[in-house]
């Protein structure tokens, strides 16, 4: 049922564990498996930049067998940042690899005394020594570390990067280019001084009927080729994320100098055609996960800016929000090249650009000066000081680089003055690029998600204002009843998803239910029904809305709140001008659904019915 | 007898042609086979930015065979810079894997309408669409094309970066990092939009007489292990080329500022030491040529400046010396870094440092001004400015850009006002770092060498300044009888070694002739005695230098000179103070040692003597 390799770092000892068939069944894998095993194993309050706190990195049972979209890998620890869950994804070559030699997860533990990284060849796992690799930037790790242990297989790379190394609060990991781990997974990595994980398999992914899943596996694949999202010429081969730009804007929920307004009057220089037309050569110059049939990922050569010639991938539509509308710059280059430096010291392009976005907000209105700046003039639109900005930031140097390291909500504690009014953060993680003044799905998604502002728990904006579902209430954007539950549902949906290994973007082209369940069972041999499905997300998610409270001791619904701004400062301009976010009855619509109490606490009745017993005896 | 893969771009046509024995003999490979064939088949007076000029990328016999330092391989064309011929030899990986693949050599004619790469996987060559890597950095090609064709075997790559796509022409091509072709062979590619080669090799590389191979492989393996320079903990290991700095500073002959001083007053921060005990980690980050017993190289990884965390191999003493001294800059993380971006555009760090050098003393004496310098502070010692101008230079961009990408001879032209006078060059190549009034045989080398200013043809100043010969004429440094002959001589023998396929750092442990001769012969079946080698060098020597007389119509000893300053401006201090270099007396005794008349033409009777009647025909 599954390998799970045990590596303590402070007794350099390495073990693997099977998983037990009944968690299997429940948590499934990735995120179920994360939710379950970091809640048992991490004592209470412990801090998150600790020996005692742990990193999972953990696949899916169908990551690696070839399902559409099977490049998907999950990162999770207690985040630095909020002191609470987090969770990230990412794609790319990785997590098929880690399944290849073997393994479904790896639960990283202690603290190592000297940089070090973990070689994983088949059944072969070591620990070496990392001194030589200390210091770099991720593509320079990387490209070094594949050279040093290519065998008949190229190696798989994940790594952290100089934020992490440092402890930068928002510091992820980029495991072959692809970023995850929001919150500051790197840093704790860097604590533990985990530099990286090299691994190289040659193992088949098990399957328990290959005749079921191979009818699964076409049936998807058909269904994605068919998609005008998805299929070959489709917005999402062509312009990735960013084709939903001008929708976002016309919506009026693109966040623009820190969420100030949600339009911005550059959106053609940057929207995802104008991407496809000019760095990703007419939407060709691609950079696919292995075997995805819907290639979104492109690759970008910045002509011109600080740096011109570095090649990355993305940029996503998050980043080009937060590298370029949210910072008020308007070029291509400098966002492409922004996005090639978040990578390359490892940080988290969100958190980066909206603490960049923040900190020129205080730097306009006067709370900070050039002293806090290091003599950079950070006002919105300076593409050059925002380069600079995240070299600090990346390498926690400077008075600039020790306030951007901290992430939004640390610096506005720290700069004060009442700047805490427009720290766009949830649970102190920024919050990703949807004003949810204009779409109130993504307000009560943002103040609930499990690992505080994400865009993805769940993504209701396709539905409310991109036409992704009929212009019919609870769905339309500034609808309230019914909302809570929708949104509510949704969640448990992607939940469950997320326990898969598959990549969210293939439900633009499959059902996330029904044509996902039927290849779980046939690579699992479990016999979900879609309900039985949909409950393996509500359960994980019922775990990681409980390790919040098992960490910290105040927890409950005044966490779940929306950055000031989206409360009481109405939106400008565009079609949601005027209005806030109604937070509260959302909420309590939510909580209702999910069989939480008052609080937002899951109660004990909720649990039980999860069989969540474990949990009730941690929280209660 | 070994085979050449020939390219034509133009009629995207690929062709193997064996290598004619009675060729192999006379010229043996690497240098003399680039000699060999460019001289016969590039049309004479064609520009060097042409279809009609070829590149050619070519190995050893010793290439690939185990021999210590069986790393090396040679890239020769006409070079743009200096309108004559161009022949440069870098180490790593590409070489070895060239020869696995089952080729000597690769000449590269025509030029291509679109960009494009040479994809070679044994005897699978194709030519393949360079669409998307086109306007990337070294780095990020290589990586991203080892990842697309990595296969059973990681394929090793050798590109052009930024600089060679835009011409400029102090641009180089860069091997598994590893740089070569001084002259602007990078320029030639880019003009013939040939980005990269990628290599990927099975075979082994055939050895005539395994036996006496394997004791002559011994032999010198165990010499090298026993020198003081060589050998574990010695010089070389420890600090690469960079252990010389303090003896070439203490003989006052590093350079400094645009060769304006031989002493630089920050020497203690920038030596070999100094690295070594910092970014060196105490000599451990190494970073060597495959199979190299001696593993000179490091790497090096910045923690300040403007891009903390870039690896890269390197600084070695030349680049240290004109990304630091040369330019006044004495930062260790700033050369680096330097480095790093030279290597990342595929530009050549001696020339471009050289002409930043000149830049700056032209920039101090008022005779540009910030409108030429895109608003830098081009002082002597303002590393940001040296960080600027080298992506200016990389990209061809702003005036700064385009004036630095002619090279210090054009630049000098362009500038005018007297800057020709301290513009450091012969024939266009910027001369490298060893000051020559310091070491009298620097002078006629640099004079003499067959691509302009060169430090290794020969390598005189280890025996003139850092006790590597008897303390005795002609091997001091203010010695002129003698010494014309002495470095014809060892020109020869150096010219003899570097069409073997190993690296010259192996002549710090074993003789370039008496340990070389029974590895040559065991892998070729040759019968060489020392004298026949050391004629293969001396052959070699005659055809590039016929190669000027080819290319240019006016060729002859006015263009065996010196920059002014060597010539007329009595070094300031140090123990050369007071001196310049005697040229002629030198230059004199170097023509009569070589056979060439007293215009440096070699004589019908030299050339007949060594077998080159089609040098006579074609030059007389």
């Amino acid at each position: 049922m599954g390998t799970i390799l045990r590596v303590d770092l402070s007794a350099k000892s390495i073990k693997k564990e099977p998983i037990d068939p009944e968690v299997a069944k429940n948590f499934v894998g990735a995120k179920g498996f994360a939710a379950y095993y970091l809640f048992k194993e991490i004592p209470p309050k412990v801090p998150a930049l600790s020996a005692e706190n742990k990193v999972m990195i953990v696949a899916g049972p169908l990551t690696g067998t070839g399902a559409p979209g099977h490049a998907r890998c999950c990162v999770a620890a207690k985040s630095p940042l909020t002191g609470g869950w987090t969770d990230g994804y990412f794609g790319g070559a990785f997590g098929p690899e880690l399944k290849y030699a073997g393994y479904d997860a790896i639960i990283i533990e202690g603290a190592a005394e000297k940089p070090v990284y973990l070689l994983i060849e088949d059944d072969k796992v070591e620990l070496k020594d990392a001194k030589e690799f200390w210091g770099m930037g991720t593509f320079d790790a990387m490209r070094l570390l594949k050279e040093k242990h290519f065998t008949d297989k190229e190696p798989k790379v994940l790594c952290i990067g100089p934020a992490g190394e440092k402890q930068v609060l928002i510091a992820n990991v980029i495991a072959e280019s692809r970023a995850g781990g929001r919150g500051g997974v790197g840093a704790v990595l860097g604590f533990k001084k985990l530099k990286a994980v090299v691994v190289t398999g040659h193992k088949e992914v098990p399957i328990a009927d290959r005749e079921k899943f191979e009818e699964a596996r076409r049936n998807a694949f058909q269904k994605l080729a068919k998609s005008p999202l998805t299929g070959p010429k489709g917005a999402l081969p062509m312009m990735g994320t960013a084709n939903i730009i001008k929708g976002v804007n016309a919506a009026g929920a693109w966040p623009t100098r820190n969420f100030q307004t949600g339009v911005f009057e550059h959106v053609d220089e940057i929207c995802g055609e104008a991407f496809r037309d000019t760095l990703w050569q007419g939407g060709e110059r691609r950079k696919p996960c292995p075997g995805c049939p819907v290639m979104c990922t492109h690759l970008a050569v910045p002509e011109t800016g600080p740096m011109p010639g570095v090649a990355d991938e993305g940029p996503e539509y998050e980043n080009i929000t937060f590298l370029g509308s949210d910072v008020g710059v308007a070029d291509r280059d400098i966002i492409a090249t922004a996005e090639y430096l978040c990578d390359f010291y490892g940080l988290d392009a969100i958190s980066t650009g909206a603490t960049i976005a923040f900190l020129m907000e205080c730097y306009e209105k006067g709370l900070i000066s050039k002293t806090e700046t290091d003599g950079l003039d950070l006002k919105f639109g300076n593409g050059e000081a925002e380069i600079e900005a995240i070299i600090k930031i990346g390498t926690k140097s400077g008075k600039l680089g020790e306030l951007g390291a901290m992430g939004t909500k640390r610096a506005s504690e720290v700069i004060g003055k009442g700047s805490e009014k427009f720290a766009i953060h949830v649970k102190g993680l920024e919050v990703p690029a949807y004003d949810p003044r204009a779409a109130f799905g993504m307000g009560v998604a943002y103040a609930r998600s499990d690992r505080g502002g994400c865009h993805l728990r769940p993504w209701t904006f396709g539905a409310e204002c991109l036409g992704l579902a009929p212009a019919e209430e609870p769905y339309v954007p500034f609808c309230v009843e019914g909302k809570g539950t929708w949104v509510k549902q949704m969640n448990d949906v992607v939940a469950a998803f997320d326990c898969s290994g598959m990549c969210l973007f293939m439900t633009f082209g499959i059902d996330a239910v029904e044509d996902v369940v039927p290849l779980l069972n046939a690579a699992t041999g479990f016999n979900f029904t879609s309900a039985d499905f949909v409950k393996v997300g509500e359960r994980a998610s019922n775990v990681t809305r409980a390790f919040w409270f098992k960490h910290i001791p105040d927890f409950g619904r005044k966490y779940d709140t929306l950055p000031w701004r989206f409360l009481h400062e109405p939106m400008p301009e565009g079609p949601a001008k005027g209005k806030t976010v109604p937070l509260e009855p959302l909420l309590n619509e939510y909580y209702a659904a999910a069989g939480w109490d008052a609080d937002g606490k899951p109660t004990k009745e909720k649990l039980a019915e999860l069989g969540l017993d474990f949990v009730i005896k941690e929280i209660y």
